[in-house]
């Protein structure tokens, strides 16, 4: 173990979120605008820091965080399908090292490449070579020097912080599986698209979701169907709250819908973004998945960033970490808030500040608790470099 | 007063946050790329509104909450000003309403001039006409109907929430006001750029303000006058401080230069956009204007959002001035969280839940505290559409 | 037989093309930056033709006729292959109809998908997911009435006019065959690349062809492999010539290459778009597939306008129709020069003026030619119809 | 003198234009979108050319002719004005060098102030900060050597030819005049637009004017207001023509006018890019101001192009100065066609071929002509370089 790390470990006095009476809780799944965005950004990143490695043996700098989702305009019908009109407009921004050593590096092919394949993946009704546009203006920069992203331990590339939490209340917990389930029904129910948003508040023991779910025109021939297929979704959703909660659990879908006048939410594509609803990176969901206007947040827009030496991205990643190790190997903890911040120019394993805030199960001493927390921080900023291992490999998700 | 409009007031168990040993406060300044598509959406917006009102005598549909800021890439010398080699792009996004009652409005036009004449307004050595690139892809939309902008109360357009706390800590009033203090510098000292990043810590007792201030080429001859330029503004920040505060402060800035070497943080334009540094509505400064992780936030981007329909920009600009309310004319709050949640369908001034978390002074009885920040609320519920016409005006900021 | 459609035939006084002591002629190929833009605009236009009739039972309102491309910039390396840094960019531009009796139709995505299809289909190396991007501003229009383009005969929406020559002189049909047979031999010869532009010169008795064909470095192991290639190509075209041709025929390719120092023509897609050569519809090839400062010329952009109602487009087709069938039919006619003048409003088939040049063979009457000229016109003008149905079924070429 | 330059002066047959029964002439005015396009690429070429010679003493490689014009969208009403709905969106592509021995140019800069400063200066009422987007996509070069342009003589870039002739015939003259007393008037006549196409037709010795003008709504007030301003434009163009010319001149205006039903050529801006027709660099005016089927023509798009080294561009102003010195220097020459033909790395000054056709006076003998012509082109030739500096000083028009 190094020396001090300007751990500080303390016991806060807050009431445990699940013991508020009022608790909100929103996630976008993976086809809102917004998850978009941050996806393309991310495995972007990704199949950079990928590339980097095979041709140079290091990652070189690069941030592709600045994707821009331009809605684009469609006319889904119940019975035929409908078109779209406008293409979606995809902007690729941010930056990335194309010549390094003499040798050049093909970044903005790779980025327009990963960000079509991306849609191929995700989506299952979306047509890539026809309802979107992908344009990129990606800045271009050189390095000659190998040394910055060589060194053990990088140094902090902006004065950032991160911030993290564990463990999820029931309702993030809900919140948070009920998109992943509605979105893996896609196969055995063709018609739910992409874009799921799942808004939950708890008031006291009564739990409600807001579920916003497209569907897809062409899987549907009637209203009936939709009916069909939104009372399934809401039924799969009571049986997943049902297993996991003993709450009330109160579950509403597409709120908006007219089923009278024939007004509901139906797209061509699976998703918002084809008509009227624009996306950007960091707007969504932070690292953990969700948004939690309860806990604190960081503003930090972690998909797409550089996981070697963006001290944002890394000490969002890291304060997860941390957070759910701490619940996890130490039973006396009820919940732990971590923030990090960093110091510019400093070693990124040698924060500013690490800040533990405990609160602890009732009736324990913070002693125990303060020495195995430190040493779990301890632990992690001297393995840090297993963050931006981890986020390559995609076992960090950051939105 | 009408019935009931779920408005809960309740004691909430936690540490004030200048009882809290550590504190983040950030705030990104006017020349900020993020402050930037922030500033440039919300004008929009304004001008939108005003014009809409001049000619049909009614606010229409618009969101202009997309801007994306595209860095560019500049070469700025101490010695004769350097250039703009690759202009900053802006791609103005979101949609407006172009036709009325078989009418036709120039949306488009209206936020490309007003985009313009933001940074005419907003910055001293920027030049427009070569120095930036303003693209739009406004979506465009009709109606036909008034209806939905006349009621006396719109009902909510999405199920979203707000959030405002109040009163700002030590730490975040200096960090508000360093930024505020150095942008006002700049006729003074014209070496000054407009792109001013504060970051404060507080631990324990102890502020530090770490300042990043973009300086402009032009208008320095040498790195001693850049010396003299950033000492002169460390002086005026720590004259801020001492009058305002009574805690110890340490001020840094620009702390990644390197003076030895002539690597200082010098721009041609005032602001990093030039080289590298991209921009996003909605990632920066929440619409109080400051960055606070140890705070309920809300990721809504309230730039550029329609300031009558738009649940999600009311509710946190309104959360916010029930906050300040509750804590001014209720002596014995100590801190007041505010938290609003809509239904949507429903009327804006009959929430889902009106969450009002009080920490009351010590030793005082919430009984009392309760009845008037419900009336505070109900009030302002009553009220609501001053929201709008508060906004329009420039009365609330959203960043 | 109609009446008078202002056919005037004349006996011109001039020395016919293979007399005169030099000639030029200039064939770009299918790769050139200018063919591919004016290939992108012919071919969204006849697929849109095809997809209105499906949907329509007409062909509605369009131009496509605007392609521009952005030259990319690229590192081919002999060894290798080397990249694509910056793609190319192809803007698509024009109008088109999206909206027919209340039916909408999907124009963009159409036009999008066919472009991406035309690089698949035309280039054998370059990869449309990562080396292109294909952007849309196509602008939209919408139709109520059907009545204009099912009138037997439309109006004519412009004061415009073709210009039509026959037969080619043996340069030109030199010059064209040249660059189809180097195409051709793609599979054969996998370097060559597709941008090929060919360059005829005749003085008197001596042609000159300078070849400027583009190869595909990941083809290609060493200069000497280069060579060999060149070389192989140069004796292709020296046989093709010597079947075709008494003349001597002189063959250059790639001049501007410097063997010695390794500057040769290496492209990593085979087209020069990928670094540095922008191109636009029109430019290039006059619709017969040749530049020919010889002859009269239109500076008409027949590639992507609409074939049904554009009548610079049917009368450049038609003139070039004309004028073929005129010298196949006709014996006595040496060379024949046409042109047609529209006026706009009048049916497309009454033509201001249809003027038949005729150089008639040494020793010949124009009395029987005059007749003769003048039914092949009359003819022709009454089966106007048949261009637009030859132009979308692709008997036509634009360029 | 040098030695040869490969001049071939000529005696051709050819019934001179003037006596051919028909003729074909036209022009596309200053505020036709092509011609915008064209005069977008110039003026930024020649601002190029002036801003590189101050700072290098040298002009230095670029080409700007790529301009592209996407038409916006508009509703003028002759009532109250209307509105530009979408701006015109004006892409800039081509190449600058934007670093010479390691000192940078902000080429982009200059290119897009020249670009707005154009259309303030060429436009009575369109709004440059709200109706244009002007975007960029210039590509970017460095160079090293300033060598290849402080050659005395510099080395041709291509194979490639330019084409002139002289004299105007009445036609010409009269077209080209027209257009200019046209753009003229609108001081005297506000309502005039900048958009002005004139086509002439002569069919033996009748001359037929077809004016396209387009008129500004925001100046007229009624549509007899309207036919006003047609009527009176056409009776100043009678002037003219009475004034220059001897034979017939039907003139007409704006034929595709519905005056009964308010069907007029009416713009906002003055431009009908305002409302869908884009327009190209190139593919309007040749260089000479006019399209002239009957004449040869180069497809060279001279506007933008760098005046130093493209040597299409040099030899298409060059052939049109060599015929007009021709004519106006040799009696006996009634007209005279030129065609410059270059080779790939030669000096600009030893063309591969410089072909002057003679259509002599009658009765005259071509001895005398083809010294005096041969020593008018050699002349040219040895003071080529003069080419480059009327280019920049706008001595040459190019469009």
């Amino acid at each position: 173990m190094r020396g001090s790390k300007n751990i500080k470990v303390e016991n806060v006095l807050k009431t445990p979120v699940e013991d508020q009476s009022i608790e909100l809780v929103e996630r976008k799944g993976i086809g809102h605008p917004d998850s978009i965005a941050d996806g393309i950004a991310e495995s972007i990143s990704r199949e950079l820091c990928k590339r980097y490695k095979e041709r140079f043996e290091t990652i070189l700098h690069h941030n592709t965080d600045e994707t821009q989702i331009v809605a684009g305009s469609s006319s889904p019908e119940i019975d035929g399908g409908g078109e779209v009109l406008d293409p979606i407009y995809i902007l690729l921004a941010g930056r990335a090292t194309v010549k390094f050593q003499d040798e050049v590096f093909p970044a903005n092919k790779i980025a327009l490449k990963t960000a079509r394949d991306y849609f191929r993946d995700k989506f299952n009704h979306l047509e890539p070579d026809g309802e979107i546009i992908i344009d990129s203006r990606l800045g271009e920069t050189s390095t000659e020097l190998k040394g910055v992203y060589d060194r053990d331990v990088p140094a902090s590339n902006d004065t950032s912080f991160g911030v993290g939490f564990a463990p999820f209340s029931e309702t993030e917990r809900l919140v948070y599986e009920t998109e992943r389930l509605i979105y893996g029904l896609r196969d055995e129910i063709p018609a739910i698209g992409e874009d799921i948003k799942v808004m939950g508040l708890r008031e006291d023991n009564d739990i409600s979701l807001t579920i916003a779910c497209a569907t897809v025109s062409s899987e549907l021939n009637s209203i009936d169907e939709y009916v069909n297929v939104t009372n399934e979704i809401k039924e799969r959703v009571r049986d997943l709250a049902a297993k996991e909660i003993e709450k009330e659990v109160e579950v509403a879908i597409n709120q908006a819908d007219d089923i009278e006048n024939g007004n509901i939410y139906l797209t061509v594509t699976g998703t918002s973004a084809e008509m009227g609803d624009d996306g950007s990176v960091g707007r969504g969901n932070r690292s953990n998945g969700l948004i939690t206007p309860n806990r604190p947040m960081s503003m930090e827009a972690a998909s797409g960033k550089n996981p070697v030496t963006h001290i944002g991205k890394i000490y969002n990643l890291l304060s997860n970490e941390i957070a759910r190790d701490v619940v996890e190997e130490i039973d006396e903890v009820k919940e732990v808030y971590v923030r990090l911040l960093s110091q510019i120019g400093e070693p990124i394993d040698d924060p500013r500040c690490a800040s533990i805030q405990i609160i602890p199960e009732e009736e324990t001493h913070m002693n125990t608790i303060t020495d195995d927390a430190e040493a779990i921080v301890d632990n992690w900023l001297d393995n840090i470099n297993k963050i931006p291992e981890m986020a390559m490999a995609g076992e960090l998700t950051t939105f």
